[in-house]
């Protein structure tokens, strides 16, 4: 199996943990940033209410994690089998505990779901997050750096911010865009400057005495370009009708 | 000046462009997730209803970044003065655009601001993203990876993740590559692209019935290759010249 299929497997291996949550949008919002970033596993405790139509309406198409959602009568219920527990903080806590920023939590939690370890990433209250118990329950905080003069991040924009590092981690080093590009090769390119530098000479923009400088500058725009083929046959047709004009 | 102190003052640089955004509460959101992160700027272009009770509840304690949000007739009129422009992205275009992951165009977005330019974040409509004359706007895109099955990510969300992944940027343990071009603006890019189209269609190159697809191809290189002041004005004195000859 490739490496990219077992961490894709790993993504089932992470709950998400909603405690007490108050505005039923947030849980649908929560599900719609998770199944965006491919979790699938949310457990809600204690929540004020729930199932309902917002929750629903905010989810907008990830109703199923709604619907497979596990609700709980506490925390411990939600964390029966997980060997690693990550908790979000909003605060740095007086009573200090082992505390990481998202993306570092990401690479330990993602890490920990390859080796075959059930994950939670638990998310306290919208006002008052994790109790000082539930921290207890806790491997380590994670913390999402913020505005200091403003660090009310929204719950669904936590767990979407946290799905995101999750994502990253277990998928990130695949190359994004391949460089498929058919770029122009070397004596194309001087072929297109020695055409070019004509035909400016031609149109009286340049002096023939003196072309270096601006050539140099010239060079160095389309060499930075990385011109590909069909971009250089454009231009060369350009000097082309350029060239035909000038000489009427 | 301590080096994190320069950074901070970048987030000042960080404008967030929302186009035809049809539902306020996304606006309001979005306020909160740039502010949540340390930005300020908030552009609208054409917003469908604004200001509204929604955005405004929606933004929790935000409140000030709609208050003081630019609100524009055109994307034009939201990228002045800009000198680079990522559009962010969820489909990968037939025509390929520079593309680069959200963290790594953060990267490049604070490098830019950190070096004193003028940066834009465009975010599209909720169910068509930008157009194909938006997106040739732009340097880059950005694309926020995501489950294939499942891309459906929420405006504010997208805002929240590219927001964080820029204070990441800004204020993370990373070292920024500097970034010290003295890049042409959004509108200079567009009075070069109008001007190099009429003295396409002078020249006889272009047909003024149907200049779409060069003019593509051609906004498409010179975005890519983030072209200098100093270059454009290059430029520019070609297509004047050029324009002077064939008129005679």
């Amino acid at each position: 199996m490739q490496p990219a299929a077992d961490n894709l497997m790993a993504l089932s291996r992470l709950r998400v943990v909603l405690i007490e949550t108050s505005h039923p949008g947030n849980i649908g919002a929560a599900a719609r940033a998770m199944k965006v970033m491919g979790l699938s596993r949310l457990y809600l405790v204690r929540p004020q209410q729930f199932p309902c139509a917002e929750a629903t309406a905010r989810a907008s198409g990830a109703d199923d994690l709604l619907t497979r959602a596990v609700v709980c009568d506490s925390l411990d219920e939600a964390l029966v089998d997980c060997s690693l527990v990550l908790g979000a903080s909003a605060r740095l806590r007086s009573l200090p505990w082992p505390l990481s920023d998202a993306h570092s939590a990401a690479q330990r939690a993602a890490a920990g779901a390859v080796a075959g370890q059930e994950v939670a990433l638990v998310f306290g209250r919208e006002h008052s997050g994790l109790s000082n118990e539930e921290l207890q329950r806790c491997h380590y905080l994670l913390h999402i750096p913020a505005n200091p003069d403003f660090s009310s991040l929204n719950l669904a924009a936590a767990v979407q911010v946290v799905s995101y590092e999750l994502r990253m981690a277990l998928l990130g080093e695949e190359p994004l865009a391949p460089d498929e590009g058919d770029y122009a090769s070397a004596d194309e390119l001087e072929s297109f400057y020695a055409h070019l530098e004509q035909t400016l000479i031609a149109v009286g923009f340049l002096d023939p005495e003196n072309p270096r400088q601006v050539m140099r500058r010239l060079r160095r725009l389309y060499n930075r370009a990385r011109t590909e083929r069909v971009e250089l046959n454009i231009l060369r047709g350009i000097l082309t009708e350029t060239q035909k004009k000038v000489r009427r």
